[in-house]
């Protein structure tokens, strides 16, 4: 058995999920799943359909991005998700995808305002948008700058990767994780929930209020605080 | 033969029904069913995933939202669900969901307009959308106070839970209740259906009238008034 | 065999075809094929889930709407499909559905226009919305008058049925026909297909022209007029 | 082994693509595929439903439009396909769909702005709408004007039909083309989906920007540039 078996079927069902929540078209999106300890990641193969996927196909990349293990060029952004698990060391695996209504928000340069329960019940905060990188970062190591925009993005803002487990990247398209590679997946899914229910809100009612503190804080807390009730 | 089985069979049919129709991404809606002679009802446990649910792992609770059989927790909306058996003993069943569109209705903060035949059909008045609770209410006992929430409002518009069986909560998502939990399943669907349908008339002309009420007389009538000609 | 199986398998399949297509949330359509030389149409009991359908419990009905075979009760909106038959005996079968965007326009008490070749493909003029009847006619007859309704809004438009397969009701949904049945569900999901596109082109533009003559009838006639090279 | 066998298959699979992409309604749509050493093409027969196809029933046509094996008729687009393969030598395949959001551009007679990386991936222009065609090539012939409609618009606007793989034709429809039938099914999926996005992002935010040079360039250039790094 390969000693990197876990993530690679980690990262492998992840991936495969995606198509599954119809969160992608082809093969535009990626999952990773890392192990800490060794300092690797396991990432979708670049370009290849998600049905010619399996765990033995799964690229095991280290975090300056360098192939460790696997015949196949690893996903175009995996520069991206190097810089992200270096940073952020809680993260255990990252989700990007072009899912339809998170990426018309990005497209609109606009965060993702906190409208709802069920947005809340996820994070206290709008889902924030990155702005569109500087000319010099794009001509530069492209996926590198992204993922420092994300980091610099969530410095200037103060906010926490373990408390906000998702982003979107100005006229790009959204970037999820969470303590495991299957959390980001979902964090994908409510993402694209979020903003689809913010837009259509916001149609209804151009000057609907965000959701006030004292149902953010009731809703964050009930399923992630001291005293969560939620689940098992 | 358990003593509950018959709505721990209601309850775990209603809640597969709830992904089937579109109406819940992953765990975010619960169904209940009733039995008011023993003052209990079966619930959905919290935060299961669907394809995990059986009659078995319906959690049975009293009216006071106490577990009365059952390894799991309940749904965290228990409360809920309880003050209006408690308060209102013609229902049979309730359901909550955050189906996208009855949502983005109560993220709006409005009513869903009776604009057609369609939701004439089911009932003769706009979806009421209840405020968002007052922040001591919801610092209190939360889901209880829905409960209160949604039993005021129908008291203060003077509505009866047997003609309108379906409301929002404010910033929050819909509730709908019926005679048996397959018919509050029902009515969540129509709720979307009619809360869809209303958000695109009124995008399509945002003048259109509200129906009229000869009109509305009628669908309600020929599905549920004493002459109804609708069904078998 | 029975002298009305025909009739009754045409219906029972375009019956099955609504919930294929989309176009029906549980029970809310109806299918109907009509034999003239009998005058008599086998249409789909009331309220009964399409799952539950089969060609055996198709109701046969005169053009009175009275049943002629059957036990069960025919479709609630029998009368309207009675009296188009007896109108217009061109026509081989009946549709009606609330379909969403379809519906969404008949809320809106809008004509779908015609802004594009799929729609001329179908039909040259726009979709006409009849307005919603009057109270008289609502409290009357109801179903007959819906009928009349139609068939008094093509008059008044000067418009032919078999040029025409389809209408609005105004605050209600559509209607469509054909010269059989499986061409009249066919002409309900062309319905539903240009309502959404047409509102989809008004929210992008919402100065964006109806089509030009030229075209409306160079799409119209390549499929329908005496020179048609559409298909085989 | 018919002599046509290669082209025949890509054909039949490419149509059959699009369905399952959700991409037609019906038989609203065609694909073909091309052997420019034969200077023949094979194309779907017209009006056939998509379940009723098979490699043996498409017709192999010359690019005068003249039908060289087949006993059906070939689609009623042949004609601007044959024009699209005699000008553009570098077509291996052509895709005509009426793709809902797509259509609903071209009904508002407006070229889809590059908005977002999704669309940059895969084009580094707005996506053009040629205008509505004028009055004398609609009633001359109009398949045949419809490909010099194409054409003239690109030499308008300067732009290369291997750069720009799609149009829209104004109150039409999509058409879209590549190296190979499937590349061109893969194409008009992808314009599905930018249509959809750039009008979500509109509706969201009316003053949303086009994306910036520098994005344009980069993300174009990672999937085609001579330096690609995209896929395997």
């Amino acid at each position: 058995m390969n000693r990197f078996q876990e993530i690679r079927e980690e990262a492998y069902r992840a991936n495969m999920q995606l198509p599954e929540l119809g969160l992608v078209l082809f093969t535009f999106g990626n999952a990773s799943a890392v192990d800490h300890a060794e300092k690797v990641f396991a990432i979708k193969p670049s370009g290849v359909p998600y049905a010619d996927l399996s765990p033995d196909n799964m690229v095991i990349v280290d975090f300056e991005g360098k192939t460790v293990e696997g015949d196949l060029n690893p996903s175009s952004d995996t520069l991206t998700h190097a810089v992200l698990y270096r940073e952020w060391p809680a993260l255990g695996g990252i989700v990007h995808t072009h899912s339809t209504y998170g990426t018309a928000w990005a497209q609109a340069q606009r965060d993702i305002p906190i409208m709802g329960t069920t947005h809340a019940d996820h994070l206290t905060t709008d889902i924030p948008c990155a702005p569109p990188m500087a000319d010099e970062m794009i001509k530069g190591n492209y996926e590198l700058e992204t993922g420092h925009q994300i980091i610099s993005e969530f410095h200037k803002r103060q906010l926490s990767p373990t408390e906000v487990e998702m982003v979107l990247i100005g006229n790009h398209a959204p970037f999820t994780w969470g303590k495991s590679a299957t959390k980001a997946v979902y964090n994908s899914a409510v993402l694209e929930e979020c903003a689809k229910m913010a837009y259509l809100a916001l149609m209804i009612n151009p000057h609907a209020p965000r959701l006030k503190r004292a149902l953010i804080q009731k809703h964050f807390e009930r399923k992630h605080g001291p005293h969560s009730y939620y689940g098992q």
